[in-house]
């Protein structure tokens, strides 16, 4: 059975035209139970590039997929808790999209974070192949980022920061993939809430086994 | 000493137009450690509205309102764990601010969760007064949801639900008061990347004692 938000969330990303209707912001939490909060780009549903000899195909599919790099605090935050939740507003249709759910994050091969090679569940999903068709997908000036000194130290001097990877630069790509990384987000639990109406009109549609529970909510 | 991250955030919530750009995410944590995170609306500085005799003045003028129902999950959320981050993005000057610190909750008077009268420290500040300027400001129909059945009950018939409370519906207003509150969020620390540049700027200000400490890093 195909998760009853996904066509609601592709619909939305659909009505909204604004670049930044692709961004919401990620929740996670710390080794010491400090809330973060960020704003990530959405680079689309795992179903869009791949598909999965498993039987578990449709859980798989409808993961959502960030990009990120391997050496950011929140790397470090989602290996040792991997809760998080999504807030989506969509300004053109007026609706809010909060998801609750599980990160995992896809690391370079043999990166020290890597507990073991199959430390991502068996899915029939090549990870590495997801990886760099991401890395391949994004602009030369976004790709240079991977290639900067560490995040959050001091700033260094930027007169010799790479600026653009072109899809020629092989020695950049492959020194660039050595942090480039992906966050694969599983959706457990929906709550929408639509400003449309007055009264609001708002959902919760809940995970349970196999199926959606959803169920129409005071706002 | 004034902070010196108000003035930074002051001109970004000027320069940016949309009324979304009055609109961060709060991310917080539920009694079993898992994050939240939803959309809230600036409502502004406590100094905005409101001067204290306070020798700590400075202190709690810069911090930042925000309206919410006594009955919503997050106001359970804060009473029991006040860590949260503010996640702001603001498009057309293409900035994000994270703003860490501690959210308090300004409840009715009497209210159930509130341990005693004097729960919010002592400041000089009169937050009764605080919490109805606040109320007022809201238009007619932002104010009857506070009169709505229980959020996130199953829907009721809303053909009773009031739409809208005007100024002289003394009765309304008092009845919705007893639900009406605020959130204060006092900043202990900012995470600000600029985005207009490659390679982008990013800052991190943190609170040390009475003063801030800033410092360029890589992004």
């Amino acid at each position: 059975m195909t998760a009853p938000w996904k066509a609601l969330l592709q619909q939305a990303l659909a009505s909204n035209t604004s670049p930044t209707s692709q961004w919401p912001t990620l929740a996670t939490i710390t080794h010491d139970y400090k809330p973060r909060v960020r704003t990530i780009v959405f680079r689309g549903f795992i179903g869009d590039t791949t598909t999965s000899s498993d039987t578990d195909r449709v859980r798989w599919e409808d993961m959502l997929v960030f990009t990120t790099d391997a050496r950011s605090a929140k790397v470090r935050e989602i290996v040792a808790n991997g809760s998080g939740e999504l807030c989506w507003y969509f300004p053109e249709t007026r609706e809010q999209f909060r998801l609750a759910g599980t990160v995992r994050v896809v690391l370079p091969p043999h990166h020290t974070m890597r507990i073991h090679e199959a430390d991502m569940p068996n899915s029939g999903i090549d990870w590495e192949e997801l990886r760099k068709h991401h890395f391949h997908n994004l602009s030369p000036g976004a790709r240079s980022q991977f290639l900067w000194p560490n995040p959050k130290q001091t700033r260094a001097d930027t007169s010799g920061w790479v600026q653009a990877i072109n899809d020629q630069d092989t020695q950049a790509i492959s020194e660039a993939l050595k942090n480039f990384s992906l966050l694969v987000f599983e959706v457990q639990g929906i709550d929408r809430l639509e400003l449309r109406e007055h009264p609001n009109r708002r959902m919760i549609m809940e995970k349970e086994g196999e199926s959606w529970r959803v169920t129409e909510i005071n706002p």
